[in-house]
């Protein structure tokens, strides 16, 4: 059976594909493909956590380009670009009154530091951003903001949207007030002694505050001592003492499956290689890596393909999507036929969104009815397309969304918990075979694939 | 109706308790218990951890005595006694080459030192007790010893007993053999980044060395890179810096329900009030505590009781009994009718287990019979009770185990995450319950309760 197969795709590969040969490595890829475990097992093992802007980040660089070659990718290079650089220092906290214990915490990236000693401050609790926002100007004059926005479990991830904006703004906006320092809730949705890690910014003229999130246990357990103190200040020390490294060298990894029509536009399959420092970053996101190359790579075994597919491997997306920004900019005289972006966890592809499904409904519909196998839905939501794609916005290309279910996404997301085991390899073949399916289609359109107008 | 309960309550507390009280007692608790949840959110909330011999563990137990007084328990008392303290220092783990990456560990107790530098060492891996066993003396000089031996999720907690001797005497085997230090995986069910401790021993004439645990996904990682190395060596980088306190003072905490019959001797209601130091004691053991506390009020509702029920929140458990030792030294030549320990979560109670199914057996079958209504089956498993009621084995008593569902106790157990969170407030009544109903009965009983022979 496997000989036979192996037989069907090297006679494939002389030929161009036909929709039945697509299918057909769809099909393949979700009954064997190994490509994708292959990749996350791999760098997540012998890489590991790969912040951005680090020696880190670097050594899965090098470990995707000798991958990338190895799996037989061509035009496969690194795009070497400059970045601002902050890194995690020592994290501590703990309540020192009235109810003396440890808590877990970590730092949010952009965090100021704390001095060497530690900052020790009453804290105010705030139930959500809105509370905090009511807080009068002055009002948090030398005390630690903690806001306790929790966050609900959600299939869409819109759960991040309504809890986010306590990590994205909270700590500057506690700043505006007069803030010592920031401690929230982490935004995730387990309740595990492992807090939840991401970028937080201050905007011009607001200067930067220690900022961290404590886990959700810890959370719950400073809620019920500020309900519990009869009055008293609850009081907390805090150590962190991240620092900025400023300017390094970062860079994206590019690699193609080159077409038989170079006069066509390429289709783009995004991801980003680096991930936070505290997990080994294995659902976010080498395995969103891991799917887009195993589909192209699948799809080259359907024969061979009109369009080049380009695979762009992002660096640095967690700490300000420098690899996106910078390869949007090298790159922004190159049309791009229509970009998608796996950067979302390795659970299965639920939803099929496009931009084009009024400008170009024969498009829309053909692609749906082909993934309908998988147990992917059309929907009516519009593509906006990951992080990674701006290039994609900017030139107001078509963008697809393989929307998967997020539904334990937020139990991992920049965590210490994002490992290789969180990984369910049933669910990773299903993204590979429905991304095959639709990348396979993509790259043998003729006509233009136009977007929204 | 809850005023009409409280009448009755009042009115029950003149006259001797009945079995249609004790068993009216017993059904209260199950709906509205609150007195288990009281002790255990307190705790861990305006204490958190209490690590033996420290003064964390102190604070627990003024914070006991204050609570069990208030609880309108009799003869509330602290009986102090010496113990040697180890405590935690720094802790990290690093892979040094070829696949640099950090991990996460835990020292476990007893543990030595690593320089405060650290020491770095080659990792031999072993993926059983008895693969460590089976290695040549010697071999293991200067290397540091990987046991990768994992552990099964049992209801039951067998698994324990499989998995155990790995970080029970695991260490001292490899230092036999000349190992520089020793990590194991967690001794552990679940797959986060929270490194299970707990205790380990090394025998006279056997030099502690530095022993750590892994967390479960870190040991997944470390099993992959042995067999991707194709023969390089793997080194780790290990700091661990625990210390003793030599001695320190500790002390149980004792109450009682006094009987209206000081001739009989009294129901012993153990468990132990100090937890490791990484979370907040909730399942292990504030929730045993609270369980025996709540259901002795509890019992104390439907009547007054012939026999005196004796709590014991013993000290210092998990470094090694220490206070369960010293209370069956202090009260040896005071005879025990039965005793009871709970100290296994706070999930249901599923089975019933005495060591006098066979010479008392209509005593057996009378308390089996009372409890089946609660989802409890009896067993033909002889009871040996826990670790604190050591002086009912030296006494040859008579011995109760309401066996708890085990299934998800060893993925809390020794971990930063044995929070309150873990705990359901609808199994811990369950508990109470059940202990309500069996103690109840215990108290009321007037004959000798006759032990195995």
């Amino acid at each position: 059976m496997k000989h036979f197969a192996a037989a069907l795709i090297a006679l494939s590969l002389a030929v161009p594909a036909h929709a039945d040969d697509i299918a057909e490595a769809a099909d393949r890829a979700l009954m064997d493909d190994d490509v994708a475990w292959d990749f996350v097992e791999g760098i997540t093992t012998e890489v590991g956590p790969r912040q951005a802007g680090t020696e880190a980040e670097a050594r899965g660089r090098v470990w995707a380009l000798d991958w990338l070659r190895a799996q037989g990718f061509a035009g496969v290079a690194e795009e070497p670009y400059p970045m601002q650089t902050w890194v995690r220092g020592e994290e501590l906290a703990e309540i020192v009154a009235p109810f003396a214990q440890p808590m877990r915490i970590t730092a949010l990236g952009n965090s100021a530091a704390t001095p060497a000693e530690g900052l020790t401050a009453e804290v105010v609790g705030f139930m959500s951003y809105a509370d905090l926002a009511a807080a009068p100007a002055g009002s948090l004059a030398g005390k630690i903001a903690f806001i306790s926005h929790d966050m609900r479990t959600t299939q869409d991830g819109s759960g991040y949207a309504f809890a986010g904006p306590a990590r994205w703004t909270g700590p500057a906006l506690a700043a505006s007030k007069g803030a010592a320092a920031t401690v929230i809730r982490s935004i995730g949705t387990e309740s595990h002694r492992t807090p939840h890690t991401g970028g937080t910014t201050f905007p011009a003229g607001t200067a930067a505050i220690p900022a961290g999130a404590l886990s959700n246990p810890d959370a719950d357990n400073l809620e019920r001592m500020l309900a519990r103190t009869g009055g008293r200040p609850v009081t907390m020390k805090l150590v962190l003492t991240p620092r900025s490294l400023g300017e390094t060298q970062s860079g994206n990894v590019v690699a193609e499956v080159t077409g038989t029509d170079p006069s066509l536009p390429p289709v783009l399959l995004a991801c980003h290689l680096d991930s936070w420092d505290l997990g080994t970053g294995a659902v976010d996101d080498a395995s969103g890596c891991a799917i887009i190359a195993a589909a192209a790579k699948a799809a080259r075994t359907a024969g061979r393909l009109r369009r080049t597919i380009r695979l762009l491997f992002a660096g640095a997306e967690e700490t300000g999507v420098w690899g996106g920004n910078a390869y949007a900019e090298a790159h922004k005289d190159e049309p791009i036929a229509v970009a998608l972006e796996s950067d979302f966890g390795a659970d299965r592809v639920w939803r099929f969104d496009s931009n084009f499904r009024e400008s170009n409904p024969e498009l829309h519909g053909k692609l749906v009815k082909a993934v309908a196998r998988f147990g992917v839905a059309g929907s009516t939501v519009n593509a906006t397309g990951g992080a990674d794609i701006g290039i994609a916005r900017n030139q107001r290309t078509a963008i697809i969304d393989l929307q998967q279910d997020g539904t334990r996404y937020f139990d991992l997301h920049h965590t210490p918990d994002d490992t290789l085991d969180k990984i369910d390899p049933i669910q990773l073949r299903q993204n590979v075979a429905v991304w095959t399916q639709v990348v396979g289609i993509l790259a043998s359109e003729p006509g233009a694939i136009k977007p929204a107008e």
